[in-house]
């Protein structure tokens, strides 16, 4: 028997498609029609609009075959963070409350134009600047319908603060959707929800259109539920690696050979036992596949990277908040009016101080990380919290993200309560097309054998 | 006799409105007065609605003393690359032809939160990425009028891209305007138009709302016919020098025994008559005022800067126009398709040479600058060239763009066809407090005895 479509993954459905065996608006009943029966469980939309979705869909299936984009059809899901010429942009805080803006933030244009059905917006936490969760819950914490949750005792946050986008696509509603990343708001919810994460490297997709939280780490990202939707969308959007020497190095799916440099990074006290079996289990995989797995061990200068992500934030937050403080103050979050009124005392010396030190960093970094086929490092301290009080910690990711590394967040495994684990493999900065090709390697074995497969 | 009110730096119209000599109206009538008898000529303005300024005119007043902001009433025209709430945002793009997005881009918010009014659109090349130029013409060159004309021969550029907030500001339409520098945009309009241009350490202002062409470059400026004026928009900016060692070490408006580093830099080969003259004379001055000077040999390794910063602007517009590519490419000048079609062959590795080495010489260039209480270097080859073709060269610009340090031009000395031209002051990054104390103390002796004077 065929899945229903809106199990299928972007790729096989576009073929499907380009093949004349589905059409948009059938591809889209099905997931509307998915979204409908969990949307109430879930809540990972803040817009939807199914008539528009629909008339959408019926618009692309006249479209001649000849004329079609690459992205024909494709359903992608838009955090709502980022403008949508046909929706509303409302950043999860009252001061955007009902806000449309008329224009397509830039990577919504792009994939607009290559075809793609924007099927609409997904919950974020405030500005996505902040760990209060919105209230969307992790599909696999979810009682409603737990002949079909993987965890018991309670409903878990998706993660955040790309919370909607990462909670749909684990949850059969979307198989593509659009986050953003500035600490680790990408591969947080990937890790937590078992579905992929993509983080391309820094400033390889424009952000125009999108919430400035802090320019420096600000950086759109990829759910899916398949590394080849990854690419599909990396492709489009313009994530190419190319004139480096060592292009094409990783030839294909195999594993035989390949080297990994496992980094536990200057945060693994914050590593709970999931995390740490976890990594343990996803060397002992890719071993018995006959890579190379070495542990890493960073020089002592990374150790400041966390803590300097940390002040880059405080410094680029007091700059993009400040319109909202002065408009009106008591309608943005306390922890972002102090971030403007930079209750942290933070001086000039020290921005600059953490600006240029993680700037050094980073050429040494794709140093270290070109002479492995990819790093692996952990995702999450630890399976989702209980509750939605916190979308989680971001202590595994502020390194990476500072550094400007594409990063890919690979599930396969899960923690003592039966939620998922990601673990992450990072490349050199702009080597995101090789990354995908090793983490579509490693994803297939993380998914066979890491013992955690999503019940949804 | 009062000069009328078009005349006034906005520093001096404020302090009329606090003490209610002026009415924000009356003000915005005189503006509009001078807009009506200047606009035929100048084309400063790409929107402007005299009815919508007087409204928001007559609401400004109504406010109770009590309530009003530090900039209340203050008139300010925005480029037309930034967001306005009640006006279009064309980007001088056919593709965004009658635009509206109804939020104000983050810098007209926190303006507009300050009580300033917000008074239209000025003219920019596309995208503000161009140099071929919009209609607007440098207002000392305009014959219509040329009885109030500095220079004769022929209409003249404004310089750009940031072509109409210059003009406007040299031509008493409007005391404040804001523009952008991603290469020379707002130091080479300045220089060219005998205002002030002051373009801040780069991440100091949020950029949310504006066109995107190189987000590791792209700076937010402001224009004005007095450095009070600067200091004035700069504050409610939150452009701010704290935590500073060395803060406050340039105490007044005195020159006598300050300390200025002139830097000829590595393309001081493109420096034309004009601007060999202003920097000997500007030197003089200075010396003549009991300052130090020094001639200041840049290390070998800032020869790179220039070319890095265009690899670096290259590699940027590939990633920020590909929308607008794919979109509709025939829209597109064809130089902006050629960056996204990567046509100048830039390799990733290439990208990272120059991003990485120019974040190296950041600090050291902040080191360099520290010595000295500013630099003194050029701003242009020389005069605003004939013609609307094209807005001039950045060559003098590059360097400090990619810096990320402030900078100011100052104006005051002239060219052999009786056009302005000015100098840039330097200073280290986050000393932009500072740089404008010494901005006004050498802005008042340039001015005086520079040689130039605007007849507008």
């Amino acid at each position: 028997m065929e899945p229903e479509p809106h199990r299928l993954t972007a790729t096989d459905a576009l073929q499907l498609i380009q093949s004349n065996k589905l059409t948009v608006e059938s591809y889209a009943r099905s997931l509307l029609s998915r979204i409908d029966s969990r949307d109430a469980a879930v809540k990972a939309w803040v817009h939807l609009n199914p008539d528009a979705v629909l008339e959408q869909a019926r618009l692309l299936d006249k479209i001649p075959a000849d004329q079609r984009g690459p992205l024909h059809g494709v359903p992608i899901a838009v955090k709502d963070v980022m403008y949508t010429k046909d929706m509303p942009t409302e950043h999860n805080s009252p001061l955007y409350k009902d806000s449309h803006v008329p224009v397509d933030a830039a990577v919504v244009a792009t994939l607009r134009a290559a075809g793609a059905l924007i099927f609409g917006k997904t919950t974020t936490t405030e500005f996505a600047a902040m760990v209060v969760g919105p209230a969307t819950r992790n599909p696999h914490s979810v009682p409603p319908t737990s002949a079909s949750a993987n965890a018991t005792g309670g409903i878990r946050t998706p993660g955040g603060s790309s919370s909607g986008s990462a909670a749909a696509v684990a949850d059969f509603q979307i198989p593509l959707a659009l986050g953003t990343q500035t600490g680790g708001s990408i591969v947080r919810p990937g890790s937590f929800n078992g579905v992929y994460g993509f983080k391309p490297t820094w400033n390889a997709v424009s952000r125009e259109g999108c919430k400035v939280y802090a320019i420096t780490l600000d950086t759109i990202g990829v759910f899916a539920r398949g590394v080849g939707d990854l690419r599909l969308l990396g492709g489009v959007l313009g994530v190419e690696d190319y004139g480096f020497q060592q292009q094409g190095r990783f030839g294909g799916p195999r594993l035989e050979g390949a080297r990994f440099g496992v980094v536990k990074s200057p945060v693994w006290e914050s590593a709970g036992q999931g995390t740490v079996n976890a990594l343990q289990k996803g060397k002992e995989i890719l071993q018995k596949h006959g890579a190379v797995v070495e542990e890493v061990q960073l020089p002592a200068e990374f150790d400041n990277v966390p803590d300097w992500h940390i002040k880059i934030m405080a410094a680029e937050g007091r700059v993009n908040f400040l319109p909202e403080y002065r408009k009106d103050k008591t309608q943005i979050h306390p922890t972002l009016a102090g971030k403007v009124e930079n209750v942290s005392g933070l001086t000039r010396a020290q921005e600059l101080e953490a600006f240029d030190g993680v700037a050094v960093l980073r050429p040494r970094m794709d140093e270290i990380a070109n002479r492995y086929d990819a790093l692996l490092t952990p995702s999450v301290p630890d399976e989702a919290p209980l509750g939605l009080e916190s979308t989680g910690s971001a202590v595994f990711n502020r390194m990476w993200t500072a550094l400007h590394v594409p990063v890919v967040t690979v599930p396969g495994f899960g923690g003592e309560n039966g939620m998922p684990i990601g673990l992450t493999l990072v490349a050199a900065r702009y080597h995101d097309q090789h990354l995908l090709d090793v983490a579509e390697a490693v994803g297939k074995v993380f998914e066979e054998e890491g013992g955690w497969k999503s019940s949804l």
